[in-house]
């Protein structure tokens, strides 16, 4: 069968191609499924591209090289030589069963783990997500990263005693879930896009704030925003360049607005923004100006499910199978078979991680 | 009485200047000093300049003004037109008591809480630390900031579930103190500091990670400091440029040699890095290259004494007024008056914040 590989060789280059491969046998409680869909996520194209200049990409046969600079090697090391399959997530049907799981044969299902930019998957039954009746692989696809990671940012702000949300790159197929869920929960969130037909896609699905951080007054309408919603924890998807400061600076202006008086040592408050993204990935830098309570740190969805708990996780991923066709629809530009997914083209389009240009992999 | 004052003004000018006040009268249960020594502190600083441009200041009747750039202006908001009483702590002889304080008639303490570059200030008897016999007031002006800042990181390593510290600019009077803290409890210490001098100053009092941020082989001693200690823990006193996501890389780059094998989110150990002070002024700015388990944020020492609770709090003061002239020894480059310390010289010299070039404030 067929599977995408990616590895950096020693000598500084990356290869990003089709391989064959022996196809996976089912143990017992275990099913094996046809993939017949499974997106390209911002958070797989550190994988599938690591640290290569991907600008420097030449076809090859059956995929892409691209050379590695030497600066970002080191961050390379553990992966050199090695053939990494990729694909965090997709859907599929059950063509095999191990012992106990026979009755799953013929049923679609969602699942996370790894490898599904392939022909055939092999997962633990007890972990794939049952698909209604009646969806489609496209419709169950996005089941996990997207759907759990908006849930998770507002178990988040329940756990650490925020009220509000701010999200950058808001419009995303993620950011649109958001909207959806605090909606419906009752979160005040204040959601930050790069364009007026952002700002319009997200206020046509019912968005409250939505704040354009192209536009010349939007540090004023960010503290505005700030001061509304009382937003005290941010959720940034960019992670480069000045936009994770910018919020704390926007968070402290709100703060000491309402509270009056000077403190030297600014609010006591304390600031937060997750930076759960590298849509952009120069470095982050900022201005120490909100004060000594602030904090900046990295969100990764799999850690933070530990710590809301097994009875939580069930919850949500609950949740997410009965709201699939609503709350967590996705959508998609491009359907690229997995051949053409390691064409040049179709890297430089996924690559460039644009809001609104999704990859969504079609093996057959 | 003679009082510093720092006043930023609505059209953007800072006057800072020894200014004419009443002097305080003492209440029940307070006492009142005859300030005889007071340092200049880094987190003072901001206080006594705030935003200004001090390279254009000018020297006035009793002081200098200079300009603060339009940019600077919305963090000096709730300040303008106010003006500022400076110092955080001092020493200094009780001259008056009100009741239930009268026995400290004629003792020397140490004290915290604002306005001690002046003649006298009155503040609560119980809050005073009260020096033991024949310490001088140099030897008692630095109880406070540096001592408790330096024993408040030992603290947070055990709050929080680390082993080891890393620190910058540690060659400062705080950085000695940690040296000789660490050294006594048994906890590994990284030492950060920039020149051949500061390493030769710290290996003479005993520290034994000792790596010179100038030198080119930086990092790969920083890591080889990270594998050995374990450090996933870091005080920052910079702020300003690169140092705090370097520190962030090598400690990553050291849990990965120890663990072995490739983790696209990097390892799933906090590294965390505090940021308490900023000695550069410039943008912090880092590329996110030690995977998703990171913190950055900034350490306040007063809130984080609330979080250990009031019984470690007056131990830890006991600590240090048993270990004055050892551990908690400060050294002073220059001795200013009041009328001296706000003199365009003299600003240009603290305001420099240069490790080893520390003032001591002499009213008197």
């Amino acid at each position: 069968m067929r599977q995408i590989h990616s590895t950096i060789t020693a000598d500084g280059e990356l290869i990003l191609a089709v391989a064959e491969v022996p196809e996976p046998e089912v143990g017992a409680g275990e099913i094996k499924l046809r993939i017949e869909a499974a997106p390209i996520n911002p958070s797989d194209i550190g994988l599938l591209t690591g640290a290569a200049d991907v600008s420097q990409m030449v076809a090859i046969d059956g995929g892409i090289r691209a050379p590695v600079p030497a600066a970002g090697m080191r961050a390379m090391a553990a992966r050199v030589g090695h053939a990494m399959p990729c694909g965090n997530e997709g859907a599929g049907t059950v063509v095999a069963a191990g012992e106990g799981a026979e009755h799953l044969i013929g049923r679609r299902v969602a699942i996370i783990g790894g490898a599904t930019y392939a022909d055939y998957r092999v997962v633990k039954a007890a972990e794939a997500l049952l698909l209604p009746e009646g969806a489609t692989a496209e419709q169950g696809a996005s089941c996990f990263v997207n759907p759990l990671t908006a849930l998770g940012f507002v178990e988040t702000m329940r756990h650490e005693g925020h009220n509000a949300i701010i999200h950058t790159a808001a419009a995303s197929n993620l950011g649109q879930m958001l909207v959806k869920i605090c909606a419906a929960d009752g979160v005040p969130l204040v959601n930050i896009v790069r364009s007026a037909e952002q700002v319009a896609l997200l206020e046509a699905i019912g968005a409250t704030h939505v704040i354009d951080s192209s536009a010349p007054d939007f540090m004023k309408k960010l503290i505005a925003a700030c001061t509304e919603t009382g937003a005290t924890l941010a959720f940034d998807a960019i992670g480069g360049g000045g936009l994770a400061g910018q919020i704390l600076t926007a968070m402290e202006a709100a703060i000491n607005a309402r509270a009056g008086g000077y403190s030297r040592y600014g609010s006591e408050v304390l600031k937060q923004v997750y930076i759960y993204g590298g849509l952009d990935m120069a470095p982050t830098t900022f201005n120490r100006g909100f004060g000594m309570a602030w904090a900046m740190g990295g969100w990764l969805l799999f850690p933070r499910m530990k710590i809301f708990g097994n009875a939580k996780f069930a919850e949500l991923k609950q949740r997410v199978a009965n709201e699939l066709t609503t709350t967590f629809a996705s959508h998609y530009s491009h359907r690229v078979s997995l051949a053409q997914m390691v064409s040049p083209e179709a890297v430089a389009g996924w690559q460039a991680r644009r809001t609104g240009q999704k990859y969504l992999v079609v093996p057959d």
